[in-house]
């Protein structure tokens, strides 16, 4: 079995290399040719902290991939990172573990990040003015350094509920080439932005619908469980491409989840990015279109980009 | 990180200290005080085979556990075990990663081993004459020799399909010290023994309750999965106390699923081991009756022998 720490498995990461594998599993996904069983979950009460187990196999691949993921945020207090994880490559062929990725939760935000990229590619319209950022952790980091692969904008807006968060995420941002201007209000930032990407812990709609200006593309990346919630849903009946994930994921949580409660959208009105990437749905069809990606993080991601890691830890 | 290879994990294992644990957690497990989620699977059909994940918490406990193991049967004409498996020992307390135990599987048999050895310390007669082991596979060999933590007995009977099969077991257990003999027949075994332990991978009833001598001791840990079975249902209407590793999981698969089906049990009529070692519920109260023990292996018992390891390489 090879094991492999943070710092080989940031070296050998090839990111095209990783959407392109990422891309093939939400098609994956999308079209059946995946197994990927219910997410395993364990909770804690002293100190509050719960564990998830995804798990699943791109069928005809050689290996599958199991992830364990733990998340303790009263770790804060002792100085460690609230969430821990790992990746294990198993072969599909003879039950081998082939490698451990012990990755303390990194490639959980890199392909997060990619999936954002992703959506970016095939919905955000072609020339994007400016980035607007909402949050500035780790995640909204990546968000934006990530965009870099799918659209050419350096000018970025960024709002965070503390101004402090948004001024160290502008110097460190600016340090990697962008042009960071922390908005004065969510709605400035909205209303002068045309890709938008939330990633905030929020668990109720930040984002108004009005202060949407037609063409604009957002991805909200944080309604990763129940109870978090982003974007107000009365933008899903403004917008023409309404994109998820996981199309059943997204009817448990996720934003669409309270779009198509609130009768802003029909279930057979979202469409999972996996049919667009296949060509199977149409994507944005012009610039004044509004569009939104729903993304709540599927499993097919996390044994795509391990599965990216493997392959460049055998070469 | 600790890592911990086969070898070490043999070298550091203390099996009086594991039984101790393994009782525990099927107290725990009997009076609801471990989180167990339902087990994680995963099928693969070119080859066929499986991956099944394991995982739960004992309350209080520092440490929880999940195990993967696989099973890819095709293995053998590779010259390949046909199981793999690792343990991975997580901090209920930060969610970080304490040891990863890479077992081959080892350990699963080791818990399961154990789980007779308990069900005979509680189940089997004081005064056991011959030992009766059905099937010569590895599980056959470790329950012979962890049943020396039970009870004092040499006097061994052995039968297997093939021939040439227990005879390798008689060559092997002998020179551990055991007295083994070939039984002529199915019958011969059970007509001359008073603990038998039945670990085959049997898909119908081999053990006929008419070959049950009063007094005897059955223990059958071959049902782990739908469609096996090893005894004659019948025989759950002659014993005195039928015990269950796990109400629920025994309902589903498992010896007592078909005594209940069959009407000769009622499910009320079952224990679990756990109640019996917790002193809420009787074992054997005399040397005539008839005790069956039903063993389809629970994650505690993986979460406890995992912890055995832990707390040896920790020390």
């Amino acid at each position: 079995m090879r094991s492999a720490g943070l710092d080989e498995i940031r070296s050998v990461l090839d990111v095209p290399a990783a959407i392109e594998l990422i891309e093939a599993g939400f098609v994956a996904l999308s079209t059946g040719a995946a197994t990927v069983p219910a997410v395993g979950y364990l909770g804690f009460d002293t100190p509050p902290g719960d564990c998830h187990i995804k798990y699943g196999h791109i069928h005809g691949d050689e290996v599958f991939v199991v992830k364990i993921a733990t998340g303790f945020h009263e770790n804060v207090s002792r100085g460690l990172p609230t969430g821990h994880g790992m990746m294990i490559v198993l072969s599909a062929e003879t039950g081998e573990t082939l490698a451990l990725l012990d990755d303390a939760g990194y490639l959980t935000d890199v392909r997060t990040a990619i999936a954002g990229c992703i959506a970016a590619r095939y919905l955000a319209p072609d020339a994007v003015e400016c980035i607007g950022i909402v949050g500035a952790g780790m995640q909204a980091r990546m968000q934006l350094q990530y965009l870099r692969h799918a659209r050419d904008c350096d000018r970025v807006r960024v709002w965070a509920r503390r101004r402090e968060q948004s001024a160290a995420y502008r110097n460190e941002l600016s340090d990697s080439g962008f042009d960071v201007q922390i908005a004065e209000t969510l709605q400035d930032l909205c209303e002068n932005s045309n890709l938008i990407v939330t990633a905030t812990a929020a668990r109720s709609a930040l984002v108004r619908s009005e202060w949407i200006r037609p063409g604009t593309h957002l991805t909200a990346m944080g309604s990763d469980a129940p109870g978090k919630q982003e974007l107000d849903p009365a933008l899903f009946a403004r917008a023409g491409v309404c994109v998820v994930d996981s199309l059943s994921q997204c009817m448990d949580h996720g934003e669409s989840h309270y779009a198509v409660a609130g009768g802003h959208v029909t279930e057979t009105g979202l469409v999972e990015l996996g049919d667009i990437i296949a060509g199977k749905a149409r994507g944005r069809s012009d610039e004044d279109e509004i569009t939104i990606a729903d993304l709540t993080g599927v499993a097919v991601q996390d044994i795509q980009i391990a599965k990216a890691v493997w392959q460049a830890l055998k070469d």
